[in-house]
């Protein structure tokens, strides 16, 4: 048995089949992977990589199994499925995904291929486990499958502990090992234990909090915009495949967005931390459904339109529209008085903080700051924006590097 | 300059008038007066008190002064009254507010006579300070009342955070520095800044949460109820007069209680740990209009007539109604688009909270263990509850001391 | 199964003969025994207690058990003997341990008769337990009493954590959890295995500075000596007996001095933190030999011929005499190459710390701050002390509550 | 002003000339760099950089100088050095920094070219400061230079907290705030207050726990080797040069290793965590002077000979020799009585600390797992080394990351 210590869990053991799929390399490689990608441009010392997080995550997943008294293969197999669970991830985690996923029609949860070859499928078949089976686990097939990757799962209990540990933000301490303790299995699903719709609120509304002050905080979503129109832009301009992209990892796609001409800028703009501001913020209820509706190339051509409008380079605009917010825990499962029910149903809580969310809902439109005025205009006319003046709809940031904007 | 190592700030460093009162018999006390009273019971290490509680209240009103530019003799005043701020609670703090109050008339807020007079009054005559200026701002009136005793005021600040730090359950655990820095005054009124809406929504989240979790757990109510009935009989049947008895300590009213025939009973109930149960825990959703409003007497009464109906004895009832659940906080002012807003205006969350807490409100029956069944009988024909044989609407106390029980 | 919430070691599960002996009264009582007694008058948020303890050392030794792989009947009294280790403490723990052993010849970790009897016999004996079996483990006889009432013991792992969680000294932060994986039994002795030389080490290191810092800081020993003198006076001075005193509380102690005309004095003073002062703080190796080994009735009597001297009552002059430090810790066996060796024996840091504690070895004289100078020169006289001016060695006291003093 | 949210400190203030130097390339680049270079590869989550590492030492400089009451330019010099105080370090920190030097003859702390140019120099100007003047604090040149770059300087107080904080060791958990309030200058000399010789101890023995469990950890060293080989080999047969190597980052070099065929395979084995082991791990005092101090060509020669002699290719095989260890912080001066004195004249701990350190210090030669037997009998022939069949000292390697080896 290995022991590893580790910040937000202290002593982590190890053993089995976890210890040997530790030391593959497509595990390794999340020692390059950071958990919050740009983030850390925001909170600069949200450095912790997927790594250590699939390590707690593995730790959590064994004791849940623990509290559940499942053994044996059925438990094997979700350990495995814990340290493998975010083995698909592109470099700069979700940052890139949504690239990589247009390109290869695989999000990071597909992991079919990743487990099938190479070291992982042969410390697999040493432990008698199937490679397909496992990665249905991490795709969340199947009733285990929700220790990992469900609405309730170990992966949030850990990431928000983790990146709260991280990012210096109290918003994500939750109370996890109460969490681990009431989740149980009723009728194949798993759910939490009488007495505990509080503290199934409290794991939302922590993730209420982090949201627009860690995960979608405006500088985040800027760079990470940045970000994506760059990597894009390095696999039309280059011969790289979304399929080799996928494969790197932090490090080299850095290295690759600052060597290649058509991408220097934006690489170097990130590393030096001299973003685009925003020149329009707005509240998506004021925005045409065929804005908020927009498909990629829809997007882009909205982009070209804005710039021409402006007056300015086309890669000197961005337009960041996000789908509609949603909140997968709030169908989390809460036994209540003998019979399960689901937590919005329950919770006046829940329901609250899903229509905050929809409030919260914003477009942005990023620029270089000398070009934020006349983008910030052109970008009412092309979208039709009504802005009454105010493109930003909030003066709220209070800082550079600020830590609560709110969102 | 003396610097006191607290447990939560670190290192708080004490001068002036504030550490001349510091010395005096009345603050002194404090020490022997723990912050949660018998939420202990629940809790076990949740032994803090008022004292340290205070120092914290200083301290955090001392910065906040100096981000609000604060000087002078007013920023002294505030001072003194920050470590003066407890020095009117009732020993086991508020669990026996209530009985003094009814007495005496004073809250613990009122502290006009213990400031004029002994110690307390000569050290602030020495820093040429008036009594009774410092007790109105411990008794919230004036501008900078707010700081002390407003919706926002450092005091929920320190104990949210030092509750959470000494009970280990982390919801209290809000982003302090943040609030502090985000306050100011616009015409006299102590808001947050612009940008701030979600860190108000994070303050009134954390008391939420830890309202259910700790300050009402159940068996916290109980043993404040127990306690609460044991120490009228001692005003009923001692000489000990409300005025003596709100100015003893922990440990004097701990002993008293033992040491007289009248309360032994209950006295070493609470000192063992032997208490009682819930024979009825309802919904006031459910309970008639004329027992949600019975003031003292009346509830009295109640007792009388459930005990009666059950055959136990009178003082083996305890009948527990409480006031409707408000959120002062939910007022609260933020600057939001250069306008002051009130939070519960401005905040789908918070008006959520709002109804959360009325639903989480209960009426509480409590008798011996052997006693539930039939007190809990009496009183549905007393008080005209249909429980649909379901006395305590939940069935969800996972344990003895256990921490997280649905309110 | 009982899950209670503990600030230090978050959730404690708590079954079997442990749960049970939780609710007898012996164990209760420790809710209401300060583990650090006076400390809480330099920290003011040291204010935890035997109880909160008590728990910790049971999960420490649950866990090492389990580490361990011992289980059945042992375990159930290793674990049923680290709840009742500390139920033989007198009121403020050690500060008045002393004046009961004069008197009864009994020690704290002498529970003979209290598991006998009353609650406690009787969970013992639903358990199927020997309490004379229980009781000498706590005493420290047998193998497993090792865990417990060793050198190395799970006690001591808990109140560093604790005490370091409580006073906000981060000094005794030692890595509990490496200490615990790492205990193994060789031929019967408990010992770190290989590799934890260092291990050992830090422990000790972490008593080293707890030691002056915390446990002996000039005024935690000040306090402590005028609490046994007046506690010593209410057994000469009431119907009080030892036995009786041993089974207070802190509470009961606390309001029995203030009661007593001839305890009055010296109760209020400590309720009201109106300490006596340091006339004379001297290196012991400046002492004269019949000083040092001043038996009980010797003390005394220099004391009385002291205030002779100065002109002073006899109880305004404190002489407080230390035996010499030890580190009991420093025998710990550790592995080395397949050998157990003495720490001692193998550390060179280990045998600078008994070097240094020595010289840290101090005798204090205290007194009114009114009586410091006279009763400094008479003790001068008395003692034939030679101070060359300066009867206090050290001028390094930064303030009245000050945190790291020089000891 | 900015605030800036940290994991360690919490909010950190920022303005003036370091607010405006954050924003500059080289200090941006120090995201780029982690603070502990391999030592992640034994604790994973040590993922933290220089760029928040610098952000601390600002942080806690500006406290210093606020507790020292300096104000104006020389406080804006010092709080430039705080910032820049480590934009002279190589990709991978220390890790490389030796094979810079040799190349360059520049260290870590030589930073006169870097500040004299390009944005840095401009920000400099702006403020009024001369860059000549900040690279001398830098490096440590002038009595301000002390407190960031002295025995006693707020960098190790930051590191030790940070490295502490990040890979979950609590060893370096000093009391940094303490240390703070008692710096103070005395004839030009920064040293700490009476009443502070165990503060000073505290933080020695801080440094003295955190050596071999992390710094020197042996898996850290033999990762270190690995890296400082290839990158010699990269600057051996590419046209890198030195001076670009120091100026790249961790992903340039990570890259760049990976993607040389000379270098690769240790480029690979490091991403991979593919480590080398140790042959030989011996006692420093049982190996010939002539191998203690062998120098670079030396030890290159010696390689050579074990690799001949053991039939290995030469770069399978590692010597890693350090320098004596010495403990700089051991001679701070403590003011004693009204006297400075330095602590290793003062304190026999610091002494033991000395002695202790040097019986830790190890030769290690490391070679790929299936060619440690030969390497390690080689090294036996060829060093002359008596290992009595014992090449490693210690068994006692716990685990593939364990955390707390013996060094």
């Amino acid at each position: 048995m290995t022991t590893i210590k580790d910040s937000v869990h202290d002593h982590i053991e190890v053993e089995g089949v976890a210890a040997d799929l530790l030391d593959t390399p497509p595990v390794q490689r999340l020692r390059r992977i950071t958990q919050l990608g740009t983030v850390s441009l925001v909170y600069p010392s949200a450095n912790h990589t997927r790594f250590e997080h699939s390590l707690g995550v593995y730790h959590l997943a064994d004791r849940a199994l623990d509290h559940l008294d499942i053994g044996g293969k059925r438990a094997e197999r979700v350990r495995a499925a814990a340290v493998l669970h975010d083995v698909g991830h592109s470099p700069f985690s979700h940052n890139v995904e949504g690239v990589v996923e247009r390109h290869t029609g695989k999000r990071h949860d597909d992991v079919d291929g990743l487990l099938a070859e190479g070291r992982v499928a042969r410390v697999l078949d040493d432990h008698d486990l199937d490679p397909a089976n496992i990665a249905s686990l991490v795709a969340g097939d199947g009733e285990l499958a929700q220790l990992v990757a469900g609405e309730l799962d170990v992966d949030r209990m850990d990431y928000l502990v983790r990146d709260a540990h991280h990012t210096g933000v109290p918003y994500g301490t939750i109370d996890h090992e109460r969490l681990l303790r009431a989740l149980t299995f009723i009728d194949g699903e798993l759910v939490l234990d009488e007495g505990n719709v509080q503290t199934a609120e409290s794991l939302l509304l922590a993730r209420a909090l982090m949201n627009p002050t860690v995960y979608s905080h405006h500088v985040a979503r800027i760079s990470k915009s940045m970000l994506r129109r760059a990597t894009e832009r390095l696999l039309d301009t280059t011969e790289m495949t979304a399929e080799q992209l996928r494969r790197m990892d932090d490090h080299e796609l850095s290295v690759a967005l600052r060597s290649h001409d058509e991408t220097a800028e934006t690489g170097t703009r990130l590393a030096e931390r001299d973003l685009f501001k925003r020149a329009v913020w707005a509240e998506m209820g004021d925005v045409d459904d065929d804005v908020v509706g927009a498909d990629h190339d829809a997007v882009r051509e909205f982009e070209r339109d804005i710039a021409a409008d402006a007056g300015v380079e086309p890669e000197h605009v961005v337009l960041d529209v996000r789908g509609e917010p949603s909140m997968r825990e709030s169908t989390t499962g809460v036994l209540v008085g003998g019979e399960v029910r689901r937590l919005d149903e329950q919770s006046t809580l829940v329901n609250a903080l899903q229509v905050a969310q929809r409030e919260q809902w914003r477009l942005g439109v990023y620029a270089p700051a000398d070009g934020v005025e006349s983008v910030g205009k052109a970008t009412e006319r092309v979208l039709g924006l009504e802005t009454e003046g105010a493109l930003v709809t909030e003066v709220n940031t209070p800082g550079r590097y600020a830590s609560l904007d709110d969102f």
